[in-house]
This record gives structure tokens, sequence and C-alpha cells, in this order.
């Protein structure tokens, strides 16, 4: 069969759209005033009373840890195809992920200690996470440099007898803004001589190690994604125990390797998810106003774009659940062509689109009262972070130029 | 299984990939001196000398006749699915259709009259179509209307008795210029009072019908695509059998519909095929070409290039086979959308990809020392015959709006 | 000369630079942190402490409301083509152009008052304004209908003895938002049933008038452009002195032609000083980062941008330049196809140089540590604003087509 | 005043688009009928008699010799500024320069000679070169390298006594192909060993001397371009008196670079009129066809199409004026980064305009029955002579980052 979702994966997404329908779509404007009230008090980064609401009628609903590629004790593992359209569906309201546990970067740190950590960080950590109890960041972005090039890391990771010593500034911390954030993955250099791909590694650093300094939030396009937030983080002197790293010394390139395939697809899928909603609020905006004697929705001006719009949401969606397929058949590193691919297209594809229906929303589409200017925003961000398209065009071409070595033919 | 090949798809592509190395990559300079020596000798329509050997030889390799979706006397049917691969391999080169007798416009006629015929009719014309004996001409575009619509047709088949008489003037009537074409699927209006799509019907008219004029070839960007060639077609009082008439008296635009389906199918993956050509001579090119001290392929101006073109491919041949598997499985008229995407998509792609590879190339990718100026006019005529770009995206939007019928909402 | 300014401009243009290095680019950061804390204290609607200071310093400099196209008393006119070069400083900076006089959309309703009102209004409302005591609004577009076609006006300006009573929604008001602001100008229709461009009619109305709620600011990609603000404002039985009209009844849309040739001018130099800008810090980005062994500044790609860069903006900047030119020389309505096209081209240029801007900052060009992110939002609202591209790209067509009228040649 | 043209050009202008409109437009069938005799005759490089026919009335008209940037014996110079809008006519039609002697090489040719050459060389070539007695050549390119790097280039000239012997393979050797042809102007290396851009000379090699084969046409998408040709030259051992040397050994890259800005000047402005006939043709094309009920010249997408191509068009224009002004002012070489500019955006802008232009003729644009198709290949191939658009955005880029050099801010 081509294309096409599971049996089980179609019984989930139902479930799932179910609950967007009851639950997800009619709290959209309350979950804005719930934090808007907040930023009015002067303080974002508190939880979100709707999400805490919600959280347990979506585990009572079994939509709950859909996302594991492995299973984890009584955690059951689900592939990547089958995820994807979970994910495309959660891609449509930016902080419904959470009410499913299934919220970055907490998916992506939850799939790095059940891969990579040992039985004990599992205990501390995972399963809080699995619980949804406490929430997590991830420390990579660095101001001062190129972060797309992981050998530019300067934050320090240094072994002082049984501590690791770690000094640095990290920003655009995902998840570090939330008061229920509790534990941290840092990248940072263990050895800067040692080869370019065995300098870094990944330590487990607890949210409130003395030296750790949430300095202010980044904001992205004037949006302080809130309680979620993107920190500017300081490490002066953190000390954690040296049982706290991942894998071992000078394994944080790998890591990071491992845990980025699966990341990118729920990613992209989201993306995918945004751009159609999008395009379904364009027609409807089409549909709904005249200009000139007739709807917009006649114009065909608009009939390329809708046309355009579909086109592009259904080529990257076919070739991200190719990249998740072949994720699941031959693994992340055989399908690293593939998920640089998904990389550069989702996001590009999707602020197209998004574009486009800000543009038939008239001022409309750039104010608060659609969600249209916020998903561009994200949109925008996400074809930046996680390495910027240039870096993921660089990789497929060098792949593709390699296929072709051997004596070059004029 | 995504998006992979059956087994025996993968079988008859691995066949046919070692007759493309035998017999047609190793003969692609001597087609066109036998070509351009008919040129210079003033009549570029004969038969190409080269073809003709081998086709037997095609024959005996068990590839000939892949192309039919319903199975016909000795000649097994194939899916569009597994017919697809096929047709990407024969886009690499273009005369390479008509050696397997799988070449437009032959594979749609041939389809129309399996499909649509009544048994004298097969006997008469598919039969020796089928085996290769003629070639055929397919009249529907005309000079003087927007012919995309197809109201607009002008020819006119007025019943005589036992016999239609037909007159219009025709161009861009593909096929029509090979020595061995004997027969004609002409379009035509029986009916201008009938309903928007009841006015058209479809005769076969043999080549040699008194009243006929082939008047000249239309060149294509400078080609004249010799000897198959799109030429301009007179009929004046030509008369021919009323049993000639294809299905019935104002069934025309129905069985056009019917054919347009594979027929996209076999366009795009071909549009596929020479993109895929294009980025491999790219890669090439760049690789053996040194400016201001470093190889061409070094160059991220290049790598973003490459990079596009393999994102492109891969969501235009993903988006076909996915048609290509609608249309199995739900059949033309529910994938209706579906092939109006591709029929956008992959010749749009095509010509951004062999424009590129034409850049990468300097003058040379404009000159005939390299394919790619012909397959760049190719793939852009693509996007204008069969419904230009416009007629398709304005279809796809039409049926994208339907899906949010219903009261709108801003 | 060609494309040079005037002695006239070239020292303004000396002297306002000059303004800008000691007062305003120092003076970023202290812009942005005064606003904050306003925002902090729970009301972003209050004058900036900054722009207060500057004002008597700009006065004293003599750069004081320069833009005036025609004199008035002792303000000396200037040509659009003399000030579109000092728009094009003021667009680097998107709060400067207040320090001197010269600011959205106070220029385009003093020009309105100046060139459209009687002797008394300008006395009451011209003489504060071009004083920079008071600030000003303008109420045009609705969010219930699509403003660009000014026939689907919905407020109502009904006479009542010698009262105008006027109702209606408005929002997008610009500068409604400043606790300084003292009149609108409001749009509305006066006879709904007169010919289409005879139905509107524009009044002056005090801000303090009974009936008027401000009723929130709507954002623009997540700002809120305080103080000056983008305002959604309620008008219920609005009374004004009839008096207060502008021109006439039946006159509205004549004026809106007439005010809003120069004030294009204005925005489209703007937006090339924002470009202008851009590309400053784009080069500055990329010649001080490293990655993968080269200063970003060597890789080709980015050759690519910056030069796509300059060409964009040099060509935008001549167009609009041209245009200013033109309207000098023949009239606002003589050029209206190039006022329509430079409203298209500048902020579709300055929109594209801003994003490849902001890819050359990684992270930090979403965020706030740049204005890179609030430029991209306020160059993407203004192809919305003033009427969308579409409309634009339309009227363009229209007279492009008239052009060729006759009998069409084939 | 801006951007008009002066007194003496607009008279010029007059002039030169009455005889367009009583000698070239209505000639151009029977150019192409011409000239296709000739092809059929198995010989396309023959003087086309109708523009021996329109030499002298051109002559007649003062319509001759235009183009010379300084004065020469009876022929007066003209700037570039006002030799710019007659380029822009003459591109309109692709074979009319030759008519005013104002055609590409020859004139670069003249120029060139009339710079650098020797009394005795003008006396020699320029002379019967003005007189349009005889034709030129120039050769540059070569097939094995990629000839935009200067230092490439692999034709030696030796000196040897007080000869110098050439050899070297050339192709894309324009105006070659002329039987009228009698001097090439060959740029090969006198010293591989001498600084990079000291290694080039530039000789006059009479196109009959020993040691020289034209070995055939090179194709540019389908056209010869015959009689004027792009051809492939061998030259073995071929030798010239050393007097034959233009301006002294080691300088060839400085004449390149002296000889290239008017001819960009002239190459832009004909891809202006070029784009400016198409936009004409487009306009009258969507006027006389119905689809679907309505006019094509209806449809919103093609509004958006047409209002592009004016303002790209005027943006071009612009620009070329620009740079035409500059180097009038300041010199060519002060002016380097506006011939860059608009040697990318003047093609780049013609080859977008031209396919749109081609979409709405359907497949009539490809054909032979319009101008379109070889308008299509022309400018393409454009975007690839004198330089690829890679390396002039690379120079342009380069320019501009050198402007922010210094230490760079972050």
């Amino acid at each position: 069969m081509f294309a096409e979702p599971s049996p089980k994966t179609r019984e989930l997404l139902e479930r799932l759209n179910r609950f967007f329908d009851q639950h997800i779509y009619p709290n959209e404007a309350r979950y804005h005033h719930e934090m808007d009230a907040f930023r009015r008090q002067g303080n974002a980064w508190q939880v979100s009373p709707l999400v805490e609401e919600l959280k347990p009628v979506a585990r009572a609903a079994g939509l709950w840890n859909m996302f594991l590629p492995h299973p984890h004790r009584d955690v059951p593992a689900i592939s990547n195809l089958d995820y994807a359209p979970l994910c495309e569906v959660m891609g449509r309201v930016s902080w419904s992920g959470e009410v499913f546990n299934c919220s970055a970067p907490d998916t992506g740190n939850m799939e790095t200690i059940e891969r990579y950590g040992t039985e004990a960080q599992k205990d501390e950590w995972l399963a809080p996470l699995l619980a949804g109890e406490i929430r997590s960041g991830f420390l990579m972005t660095e101001p001062a440099v190129a972060s797309s090039d992981a050998t530019n890391i300067q934050c320090t990771i240094r072994r002082e007898g049984d501590e690791y010593v770690i000094n640095g500034r990290k920003w655009f911390s995902s998840g570090a803004g939330s008061p229920r954030c509790k534990i941290f993955i840092v990248m940072g250099k263990t050895d800067p001589d040692a080869p370019r791909h065995a300098q870094q590694s990944m330590v487990l650093v607890p949210r409130d190690t003395k030296g750790i300094t949430v300095l202010r939030h980044l904001s992205v396009f004037g949006y302080d994604d809130a309680p979620h937030g993107h920190m500017e983080v300081l490490l002066e002197d953190v000390r954690v125990p040296a049982s706290n790293i991942l894998l071992g010394e000078g394994r944080g390139f790998e890591i990071a390797q491992g845990r980025l395939g699966p990341g990118r697809i729920h990613h992209c899928m989201r993306s995918i998810g945004a751009a159609e909603r999008a395009l379904e609020l364009m027609c409807d905006r089409l549909r709904s106003r005249v200009a000139f004697g007739r709807p917009l929705a006649e114009q065909s001006i608009w009939h390329e774009r809708i046309a355009e719009s579909r086109c592009l949401i259904d080529q990257a969606r076919l070739l991200t659940l190719n990249a998740a397929y072949k994720m699941d058949t031959v693994g992340n590193k055989e399908a690293r062509a593939e998920i640089a691919m998904i990389k550069v297209v989702a996001p590009n594809m999707s602020c197209k689109v998004v574009d486009w229906a800000i543009q038939a929303h008239g001022a409309a589409g750039v104010s608060q009262d659609f969600w249209l200017a916020e998903a561009y925003a994200h949109q925008r961000t996400v074809r930046i972070v996680d390495g910027p398209d240039e870096v993921h065009r660089n990789a497929i071409a060098k792949l593709e130029l390699a296929k072709r070595a051997g004596p070059a033919r004029a």
C-alpha cells in the first residue's frame, strides 16, 4: 500500500482528531487569554492551567506518550511512519503537543535518555518526564558562534575528580522557560583537541544546580512563546556528578545525530499540519470576502496559490513519510539524505503557504485575531533551528555529488 | 511498503536499464547523426534506421508493449504504479520510447482504441499498432482557439448518410509527421448545440483519406522533433464511414478525460527521468570544471541547486507514484486532483532542474553538444500541451475550495 | 543629471545622516528599553521620553517638517523627488520619523488638511500638528469587509441638521494608540446610493468626541508598535459639526487618491532604507562568522544573495525616484501606474532582503537582539496596508492592457 | 531631468522607430523565409538579401554607425546614455542591428580597434567595418575550460621572430559564420607565467589566414542563428605579423574589461527591448483569446504577470540607463558594479517576461509562428555569454562586502 496510514495509526488518528474537536480547537482562545493575563500580570512564565486540565483527559483517552520509537517499561513503541500523521495533527495548534506529553524538546530529551541513558538516569529523569510531572530543556546553541558547526561550540565540560565543571553561555534553549523544567541536557566540549566529532559530550544538568542563571527569553518575531520559551542561560562553574554524562565522553556529536532524526520527522510533520490548516483558513477567507464585485475565491490568482499550496503540501508530506519509512527500515544513518531533505522542504513550504494565507486575510492576517502570523513566525524559525537550510542543502549536495564520484565525465 | 517498486517492476526495470546501457545510450550520437543527415538531404520526415534496428532487439528482450493498462489478447496489462518507473527511464532519451513501442501518442491512441473501440476497429488499427507496423496521430489542438477549453473546438464532424464529413484545422498534431503514420484520432464537434461536454466526438480517420493535407511542421524552440513531429493538418470535407466513430456521438470529451490520466503519468515520469539525468549531468560537469581556483562542485551556490534539484525530483516522483497508485485503486475520476497536480508539478520541476544544468554547463549547455537544451525545449512545452498549467491549477483549486464548502467561516 | 539628489537635498541628507549618527543610532537600545519598561508596567501606550527629548534637537538642527509638498505659512515645500532620500534614511530606524515630525499617519493627515482643509480647519488642527504638539489618526480600514475596495466601506456618516453622525467600526487605525493623538480623519459613506466613487466622505473627528471607543490594539507578528499602535476603534453615534467635513460630501475617494501618492513615496523610500540597512547587517554578520572552516562571507550562496539584494534595492530606489519625479512633473494622477508599481515593488523587495539578512544571522535574526525580525514584520505588513499587492497589480495590468486597446491582434 | 532621453536621442529614436515601422517589422516574415530557403538549399551561411537591401536605406536615413562612444574621423560619438534607447528598439528584432551597422560583435570589435588600435590597424580594418563592407568575429570562449575565468584560457600566442603563432580551439565565436567575416580578434596567452591578468593578449587575425578552420556552428536551443552564427574555430599554427597585436603583449585582459562595458549596455538594452515587445505580444494575445467564458485578459493571474512584467522591465531599464550614465560620467572602471548588475538583471528579467508571454500564447508560443521561442533562446543564452550570472553576482557581492570592511561588527 502506498502512503496510507496503518490501521493502528488510523485508529489513533481518529481518536486524536476527535480530541482536537472536543478539547483543543474550542479552547484556543482560552489558552491565549490565560497566557495574556499572565503577561499583563508581569510574568508569562507560568504553567498553562488549560494544558494541565487537559493532560489527564488526554491520558484517559489513551493519547499519552505516543512518540517513543523504542518501547520503555510500560510505554509501547511506535514507528516513525506511524507517529508522523499524529504529529501533523498536533502541528495545527502549537501548544497542543504538551497535552499529550508529546512536545519538544521533551520528546527528544526523553528519547535521548531512553536510548543513551543508564538505568539510574532513566529512573531519575525519564520516569517523571514520561509521567508529565516535570519538563526539560536542551542547551546546545550558543550566541557567540555559528552553532550549526558543532566544532564551534565553546561551552566547556571539564572533568574534575568525580565531577564535571561546566562553563558556557547558551541561548535559544527551548523549554528552559517553564517553571516545571527540572532537567537540562547540555552539549559542551570535554576535549577540544580530540578529532572533530569526538570533542563534544552531553551531560544531564539539574535545573536547580548552583551556577545556572536563566538570563532572559529570546523573542521570535515579537512572540515570547511562553511558558515554553527560548531562553538565554549562563552556566558558571556548574558542577554535576561524573555519572551524569550521557553515553560517555566524546559521544555528544553521535547522540546529537541519533536524536535529530526522529525530531525532524516531528518538526516537519507539524510544519505540514500548520500548512494544511493555513490552506483551510485561506480557502475559508477567500470564500467569505468580496472585492470589486466578485468573491476573492473566484480570482485566478488565488486559484494559483491554492493549487500550489496543495501541490507543495502533498509533496512535502510524501517526502516526510518516505523519510520516516526509510528511518524505520534502514536506520537514521542510511536515511540521512532523506532527513536533511525534509528539514529543508517542510518549513520552506509551510512558510510559503502560511504567507499566502496571511495575504488572503489582509491586515487581519498579521494580527492576533488569526493564528497565521504566529504560525509564520514559528515556521520561519524552523528554517534556522537544528541547522539552517544552507547546512542541510550542503549535506544533500555532497551526498549527491558523491554518487557521481569516479573519473568526472565532461 | 512505501514508494518501492513491485518485484515485477524491479525485474523489468533492471532489464530496461541493461537495454539502455547496451543499446540506447551508446547510440544517442548515431541517432542524431542519422536524423541530421536526413535534414541536410532536405527531408527529415523519415523513419529512423536506428530505431527500426532496435525494435526487434527490444521485442526479443521482452521489452515491448509494456504500457497497456488492460490486457488485450496476448498483451498483458500493467498497473500505472508498475509502469511508471519504466517511463522514468524512457524519459532519459527522448526517442527511446518507440524502440519499445511505448511512445506517445501511440500509447494513448492504443489505449483509447482498446478501451473505447469496437472489435472491428481493434482488428483494423490496434493490431498493427501493437505490432509496431504503423504509427498514429492525435488531432485535437487547433490554432484558432484556446483549445484547453474543449468547448472552443471548431472542427466539425457532420453526419451525412452513413458517413461523417470532417472539416477543420488542427495543429501540434503529434506523430502526424512520421511516414509510417496511418491513422488519426480526430476530435471535433458533432453537435455544437449539445450540453457543454456532449458536443464533442472522436473519429478514426485513416491518414490517406482524401481531403487531408499535412501542411507543415511546427517547431519547438527551433527543434523539428522529426520524424515524430508536431504538424499542422488541414481537413477539408474528409469523409469516413459512420462506423469510425469511437464510443458514440457526443462521447469525445468523456474519452479525452479517460485517455488523459495514464498519459499524464507517462509524461510526468518521463519529465522526472529527464530531470534525474539533467542532475547527473550537472554534477558531472561541476565536478569537472575549475574556475577562480576551485572546482565548481565546491561552490555553495551549486550545492543549493543540487540539493534543491534532489528535493524537487524526489517530491515530484512520490507525487506521481501516488497519483498512479490512486488511479489504480480508485480510478481516474477519483484521482483527478492528483492527476492535475502532477501535470503541473512534474514539468515545472524538470524545467527548473534542466535549466540549472544548462547554467552549470555554460555555453555548452544551450548547444547541440549536450542533450540539455533539447530537453528544456521539450519540458517547457509539456507545461502547455494537454492543458496549460493555469487550467490544471484552476481545477485543483476548485476541488480544494469545494472541500471547504458549506457556510464560509471568516 | 540622472538619479542624483539636488544640492539642497544633498545638504539636508548630510545633516540628517549626521543627526542619525549623533542622536538616533546611539539611542536605539534606549528607545526599546524605555518602551519595554512601559510594557512591564502594564501600559505601553505612553509618549516616548527619548523622542520628546530629541524633537527640539531636531528642530534646532533645521530638521523639522521637511515633508510638506506645498508651502504652508512659514513651512517651506519640498518636492517628492527631494524628500525621498530623506525618507530612505528615516526608514532605517522605525521610530525616527516622529523626531522630525515626519511620521505617518501625521504627514499624510497634515498634507490632507493642508490640501483639502478650510482655513479654520488648518488653524485648529494643522497648526498644532506642524508644531508637534498633538498627533493624529487615520480611520479607513474596517474589520468586516475587504477595505481595498472603497465601495465596501460600511461606516456611515449621516447628516443630521448641522451635524454629522458617524457609526462604524475601524481597525488598523494607525496612530490612534498615542496618548497625544487628538484628531482622527474618518472615512465613511455619506451616500451609499451615489456612484461608486462618490459615496465616500472624510470628516475630522476630535479624538475625545463622545461615542468613540478605542477598543484594543492589533498586533503585527507579535509586535504592538506602541505607542503609535494599530487600533480597533468603535464609533457609535459620534457627532461632529457639519463644518468638519473635508472638501465636501462625496469627495472622500478623491481625497484618498490625492493623499496616497506622496504617502506611498514615503513608505517605499522607508522600505528601501530598511532594506539597505538589512544588507549592511547581512554583510557584517557574514564577515564575522566562520562555519566549517571558512567565513560565511566567502560562500557563493551568500554572494548570490548579497548581489541580488544590491540589484533589487538599486532598482526599487530608481523606480521610486522615478515615480517621485513623475508626480512632481505631471501630477499624481498621471503618475498612478508608477505609484502602483512602487507600492508593489518596494515592500516585496525589502521583505526579501530582510529575510535573507535574518537567515544570515541564524537564530539571532528572529530575536529582539537585532532589528531584523521587527523590520520584517513591518515590511510584510506594508504589502497589505494601503491596498494589498493584488489590487495594485490589477491596476497596473489594466493600464497596460489599455495601452494595447483597439482591435486585438492575434 | 530624470531618466528621460536627451533631445538628440529623442529625435534619433523617432527616426529609428519610423524606420522600424516602414522597413523592419513589415519585413520580418521575409527575413525568415529567405534564411529558411537558404537552409533548405543546404547552406544557411549566406548574406541576407533583405539586410543588404536595407543598409543603404538606413544610411540615407542617417541611421548608420550610431554606436561609437568616441568620434572617429567623420563618425560622430554618442554617449552610452544616449545610445541606450536606440539599442532597446533594435532589441525588438534580432537581425535589425546589422541594418544600421550596429550589430555585435562588430560594434565591440570596432570600438576595440578605435580605442586600442594603431592608425594602420584602423585604416586596414576599422574603415571597411565602419563602411559595412566586411564583418568581424570575436574569438575568446574555449570549449575545454570555464572561460569566465580568463586565466583558464589555453589558446597560445607565441612570438616567433616578427610573427605571432597562434594555436587554440575557440567556440561560440560570434559572427564567424558570415561569409563576409574578414577579421577575427583573438584572445590568447602570450605569457602563461605572467601575473594573473597580464598573461593574455589580443591579436588581429585575418579570417583567411592559413591554419584557420571554422569547424561547425553551435546551435542555441535548436537555432543556428545564421548567417551570424556561433562557430567552433580551430587555430593551428596560425601566423600573423607581430604588428597585429592590440595595445601590446599582456594587455588582453585590460582590453576585454574596457570593451565589455559598452557592449553590456547594448546587450541589456536589447534585452529590455525584447521584453517590452514580449509584453506587448502577451497583452495582445490575452485580449484576443477566450476560455471558459472569459477573455484571458480578465484573469487576475495574468494581471499579476503583466504587472510584474511592467515593474521588472521599468526597473531594469532604469538600472541600465543609470549604469550608462555612470559610465559616461565616471568611467567604465568606476561603474563596474553597475555594469555587473545590469548584466545579471536584464537577461534574467527578459527570460522571465518572454517565458510568461510564451505561456500566454499556448503551444503557438514555442513555435516558429511567433518570435517568442527564438527570443527566449537568445535571452537565455545572454545569461551565460560574457560571463555567467554567477561570476557577475560574485563580483557585485565582493564590492558590497568591501564597503563594510574594517573590523566586522557582530
